[in-house]
């Protein structure tokens, strides 16, 4: 599930850079293997509950597991809609606002390896690391969006070309936070620590 | 925690509709509220599974309850983003695109009373009937892109104000999305049927 939504974001951003109408083709091709998955896993997840009543650590891990699930089926929805932005991208005109989409690409890409990474590893250094990457991407929004704005106010012709634009950084973005509910999700799983919304506490005991 | 979410939903967009900067800072300061609530449901429901043990129609109960406050708690930063635009708007020159912002958020309110019904009252019909209403806010969504996109051409220095209503569409749209994502998992809850991604299939005997 991992690797097909790692190649499912790598592949559309891709098709928006290089305007590559057959990476976007294949994110689109590749939706229903990712949905098919995330519905399989969460019967899993949900078998084993039932079955196994675990407790702990492992209920800690299948909780966790049916949150990151959810995640990534998401964020193969929102490299579906990149996908989709590439394919309108290539019909038209090529524009050059100054705003640096493969690198904001690139700073989510990472988030998301590092974010699936510590899961596996249980790595909680790692999972930190991708907290602290969320407010550059968050500022490099913010950035492109002020710049877009003043494109379209300039160019406007070509303000379609800019709204799909607006929309592939806020797709990245959307992509990064989902990867930092994954990084929080592995905080808590190794270190019981509940970091939502800034808000640091211990978990609870969960043991039977 | 649903109380406090749809009057979230409400008062951001009234924040829009009536510019009024009150309501928007009381969605604002609600917030910290609606977060705090997120955590202690998941806690309650972690603390469940470890110490029940539950089966069958228990576990998909609590499983649903994970969920859905995942949902409501996504549904509250979308309504916090709503009044952060309203907020803005209060302080710009009013623009008048014909795009019919009341009537989408009418729709997407009412889904996510219905969801929420449903899930109370484990009404099966009523959270089919959520799900015939996306494509209605869906199609709305679209006519409001277009006709934003043509305003914003015409009307290069109302462009920031056209975004951020831009930005107030996408978000009822994504609120809508929640409220069909809580539909289909009392669909889930209640008939042990997975409609997910159109996929109707039974969910596995879950049973101990």
């Amino acid at each position: 599930m991992s690797a097909l939504v790692e190649t499912a974001v790598y592949r559309s951003v891709q098709g928006v850079v290089e305007k590559n109408e057959e990476l976007a083709q294949q994110v689109l091709k590749n939706e229903a293997r990712i949905n098919q998955l995330e519905i399989e896993i969460d019967d899993m997840a949900i078998g084993l509950l039932a079955l196994q009543a675990p407790l702990a650590a492992d209920l800690r891990l299948i909780t966790a597991a049916i949150k990151i699930n959810n995640d990534l089926e998401r964020m193969g929805d929102l490299s579906v809609s990149i996908a989709e932005s590439a394919m309108a991208l290539v019909r038209e005109p090529v524009i050059r606002p100054s705003i640096d989409i493969p690198h904001i690409a690139a700073l989510a890409q990472g988030m998301v390896r590092k974010a699936l990474d510590a899961f596996v590893s249980r790595d909680s250094e790692l999972a930190r690391s991708v907290l602290a990457s969320d407010d550059a991407v968050d500022n490099l929004r913010t950035a492109s969006y002020h710049e877009l704005t003043s494109f379209m106010e300039n160019n406007s012709s070509q303000i379609p070309q800019a709204l799909r634009l607006l929309t592939v950084v806020r797709n990245l973005e959307r992509i990064a936070d989902h990867a930092t509910n994954i990084a929080e999700d592995v905080l808590f799983l190794v270190k019981g620590i509940d970091v939502r919304h800034h808000n640091e506490q211990r978990a609870p005991v969960a043991s039977g």
